[in-house]
């Protein structure tokens, strides 16, 4: 079947005028993207992506991601022309103003369609390969029938020169991901000008490098793009489809031009747009017959999505299927007895292990966890008994090596998890955070369960020295809007946080890990989740309440050993395990005061350890409180000597709280 | 001429032999890379690198960068081998001991002859492009007769997996760094185990994709290796030498394995090794024939540099290029009468434009300044009158554009910082200084001088939305060591903050810079850079002081008319514009004490007033103090409506404040 260039010339115009329009109408935005694809997404919309306007969660529908999320009007003219509920036209309107779910970049949070956030170019590629793993994983656990689809991604320059792009296509050709189809938006131009400027990469050779497929097309020929998109959805290969475009096609005096990537036409030359364009409506108005094509282009959605009802309906799977797409979890994610074993012998174990103990038990209850690490396995302790690596042969497996990729893991990570059907988890070292951070403020913001297991959290990993030791890391990663980050102390808090990750339906978690081995602390059953509350205390004070300490991970344990030293000198200690920040400032004021009282230091002193910066511990503490942590880099030494150089000793921390309560 | 491989053998057995022994010592490191490597190292340094152990700073030397960091028992052999005055053997016997040099990773402050501080991956190669580039520029500024050596980088699996890596090489490419010669350890080893398991990339073809020249080798034979890089130094392109190894070479039982990567070889293995690699030498102890071919190698540097400084001496050029090169600045950087100029005529600019201004002013008189943006120029305002474009065919320009690229920029300014002779500095949006945090944090821990023109930085960017709006950016900045962020208020404490960022040799400065226009607070010339303090009284209360309010940036204005409305009301109120809280943190007590005086929220309220997150400014407020923020993510809208949407209003803020006052 072949398109009828006739029909796709107006819808294309359609998206055109539209994304003029609005950008003008906000006086701000980027008209010269949605422009210079127009054609290739009347193209892909009206023969090959799969979707259904009235069910825009189908879990089976491909996934369309705008990784050049700046041309956010490409996608919101596309969902309003073809049905969805969400843009109106009212909302195009009000492109960019507050309240619109039409925001400067397409939100996931703003609009049901909107599959991931795009904006921080590159991150929408590499999430675009996260989805592609997750349906191929789905696909070799739940068969054909109920999941087989593509994930189509628009990229521009921007988006394959980013470092995360790399990773995450190289990625993307080691597993294979035949169904990934990324439509390059080659219009030779960013905002500093012609690519030329900055690059001579032979693009399509880099792609062949590492194991795609590539097509070319005429981004402005009808025919040209629908033999491409065929090629593409053909192949067995992740593709790259080169588009040739002109940023801005259809502004007859700008087009091909940095002039129109990020800012209004203006009116004039939008007038002189219309005009070569041949539309002659007012903006915001589509003419009905021009609706009814875009419209009719969802009805192989549609017909797909009956079809696959039926299956469903008629699958074994069906409960299990829907369960994982909901992102449901069984009301027991830990076996029988598990807590009560922790108890029953307590260890002194790293974090980390304790981490891969309570892994151990989740694993086989939760299927749709996928663990991997960037190429740190057995130092993360991420893969558990039974789990082999996920392979092109294998996608149904549940283990990513995911190579020294830290960024790509955590993109790949975000775009499982908003995929649906998996949890993923993956590791690296605490410091690496820096790596992936962009991904993991993604995480956050696209509210997306995806669980950090960062390892070797402090100056306790020893001899790697400064560049792999934490310092500002927890306290820069909790300043980040809606991230838990928890630090537990020992092997009961670390399988409590694994509870409470997996069950933060609408957010991302940090686990921050021990390299060295802990004591057990908590020793008694207290029949529930102490972790829960962020923060409590694990040991009160015998006499008169003097001091709090605060302490957190693999800090807590030296709390409870100067507690008990200041015990002995009858100065009453409290000590407060600080698990997660975020989840006590959540707890009520009731709550908080009665672990911290606000009584003034006077009368009772508090104490944060903390083996990090102790860069905004004051809000515990209080400004005069006391901080001990670390405000410089760390060193290269056995991690022994290193707490004792740093001060993380009973006979270095004593002294100074005896020293202030006597000043 | 042909190296001796009779000769060559025993001097890479004593690479091999250092290595494994200070490994065991040390009973933590990695053995795997020095062992593989020291065949082609023993070439390099005896054939092509050019260098003097008895002048490590010798500004015409190759410089030598190992981006594999966690191999550093390599570079410490070499040093020491070649007759370095440090590390000395005790140094070696200590590797990995607090005090030591020879730390886990090669350390730039520990160690002279350490080019750059390495370990996080991908980031040596990429401060190698950097240095490439500085070497280009210096030399097409001071002729082949002053500057005229290569970079030569060893790099592993790791480093060429990494997102910054590909956005380096592209840089490198395009920029065609015939100087810049990798020699990659492909040893199909990474630590997880063979690189198949994460990576199908045909890396020659990658790199040829982005220009570069690729010649392989073997490894381990010496005339191959030397016929490689007779190649490599003969060709005029960035080339890769791929040379195959086998990974901890010499242990007959682990070599080739992942076992050799990170961990001690142990006993046995390492008395195995001894009988292959026939070497019955003590640990540590070097025969004096082996010692002496090694130090042989430096003759070529040394009789390079008796010649250069014949050169130099007889330069015209000769005050100003060792004036570069020591990194000094004249005592006035600005035109005389600049600052009177600001005062003369005040104006309402964005700091983004004000710091315009002030490179305007500035890099006339400084040309070591090499300015750029990662493809934001237009908004970052980082290129000033004159300034062109750094290309292939003109290196000696001084602005570069470098793509889409951010990590690989930051990465690529620490090299050129640490070559010296130039100063670079380098923009994008603040929050996208996630994506290049790995490399910050780099240039923090290497006291490198580097300058972060971070623009928009705060929701007042407006209608991009929360993907673009940083929050946490500023805090989670202000938490790194040895990093300063400057947020300036208005023109004048830009072109303050301009100076003391230039003026920090040792460390690095984020300057944090609005997009929207910014009244002049700064009306009169004091006759001194206020902001070098950090903080101070930019107004005092004209009745007596109730309130403080410590504001930043953008947000000093609004203190500014808060301060007037609260005076109205008879509440005594100064305002503290706080540039950069590190600088004030090192202020005397006095000072600090005189403009945040500690008697308590009851007495004087302090109330911080940022357009981010509240984190971590209980410092400064103090603990019942307020703190006027933004703990959530943004959201997409005109600047003015974002800023009333969020309270920062005089309306918003002012009542707080004095229900405060009255509670």
């Amino acid at each position: 079947m072949s398109l009828d260039p006739a029909r796709l010339e107006p819808m294309a115009t359609a998206i055109r005028a539209l994304s003029m329009d609005a950008v003008q109408a906000a006086n701000s935005g980027h008209p010269g993207m949605p422009m210079g694809m127009a054609d290739v997404a009347a193209v892909l919309f009206s023969k090959h992506l799969k979707f259904d306007p009235t069910a825009p969660d189908w879990a089976d529908r491909d996934r369309f991601i705008l990784s050049a999320g700046h041309g956010s009007m490409l996608i919101y003219s596309l969902l309003h022309l073809t049905g969805y509920a969400a843009p109106t036209m009212e909302d195009i309107r009000n492109f960019r103003q507050l309240g619109s779910p039409c925001a400067g970049h397409p939100e996931n949070f703003l609009l049901d369609a909107v599959e991931c956030t795009t904006g921080p170019l590159g991150q929408g590629l590499a999430m675009g390969v996260g989805m592609a793993m997750a349906e191929r994983h789905l696909n070799a656990t739940f068969g054909n029938d109920l999941v087989d689809h593509r994930t189509w991604v628009v990229a521009g320059d921007g988006c394959l020169m980013e470092g995360v792009n790399h990773e995450a296509i190289g990625i993307a050709g080691h597993l294979n991901l035949g169904r990934l189809k990324v439509l390059w938006d080659d219009n030779n131009i960013t905002i500093d000008g012609g690519t030329d400027l900055s690059t001579s990469e032979d693009i399509r050779a880099r792609y062949r490098a590492t194991g795609w497929h590539v097509v070319d097309c005429d981004g402005h020929d009808f025919a040209d793009i629908e033999r491409a998109l065929d090629e593409a959805a053909a192949t067995d290969l992740p593709t790259l489809v080169a588009c040739k475009t002109i940023i801005g096609k259809g502004a007859p005096n700008k087009q091909g031009t940095s002039a129109t990537h990020g800012a209004p036409l203006g009116p004039e030359e939008i007038a002189a747009a219309r005009d070569v364009l041949a539309w002659d409506h007012d903006p915001f108005i589509i003419p009905d017959r021009i609706l009814e094509d875009w419209r009719a282009t969802a009805q192989r959605g549609k017909d797909a999505r009956a079809q696959w009802t039926s299956r469903l309906e008629e699958s074994d799977h069906r409960a299990e299927f829907e369960r994982r797409m909901a992102g449901d979890l069984p009301n027991d994610i830990y076996p029988d007895g598990f807590f009560a074993g922790l108890y029953a012998e307590p260890q002194k174990v790293a974090t980390r292990k304790a981490s891969q103990i309570a892994l151990e038990a989740l694993n086989p209850i939760l299927p749709e966890t996928i663990g991997g690490s960037a190429d740190l396995t057995g130092s993360n302790n991420t893969k558990t008994a039974g789990m082999e690596a996920f392979s092109a042969d294998v996608p149904g497996n549940r283990y990513l090596y995911y190579g020294i990729r830290e960024f790509g893991m955590a993109a790949a990570m975000n775009g499982m998890a908003l995929h649906g059907g998996v949890i993923p988890y993956g590791g690296t070292f605490m410091v690496f955070t820096d790596y992936a951070r962009g991904a993991i403020r993604l995480s956050a913001l696209q509210q997306a369960r995806v669980i950090y297991v960062m390892t070797h959290d402090s100056i306790g990993l020893g001899e790697d020295g400064p560049t792999h030791q934490p310092i500002e890391h927890l306290q820069s990663l909790r300043a980040m809007p809606n991230l838990l980050v928890m630090r537990p102390a020992d092997v009961v808090e670390t399988a409590e946080c694994w509870e409470i990750a997996l069950r933060q339906a609408d957010r991302p978690t940090v686990l921050a890990l021990s390299r060295q081995g802990l004591p057990q602390l908590r020793l008694e059953d207290k029949g529930e989740n102490l972790s829960k509350r962020g923060g409590y205390r694990l040991k009160a004070a015998t006499s008169e309440r003097r001091v709090i300490l605060i302490a957190t991970g693999s800090e807590t344990h030296l709390a409870m050993e100067c507690a008990a030293r200041l015990e002995e000198q009858g100065i009453g200690t409290d000590v407060v395990s600080m698990v997660c920040t975020q989840l006590f400032d959540e707890q009520d004021e009731a709550y908080r005061e009665d672990v911290l009282p606000n009584v003034g230091p006077k009368r009772i002193l508090r104490v944060s350890i903390e083996a990090g910066t102790t860069f905004g511990w004051d809000r515990y503490t209080m400004l005069n409180g006391m901080r001990i942590g670390i405000d410089t880099f760390g060193a290269s030494a056995p991690a022994g000597e290193l707490f004792e150089k740093f001060g993380f000793t009973v006979d270095a921390i004593v002294p100074q709280i005896t020293n202030k309560l006597n000043a």
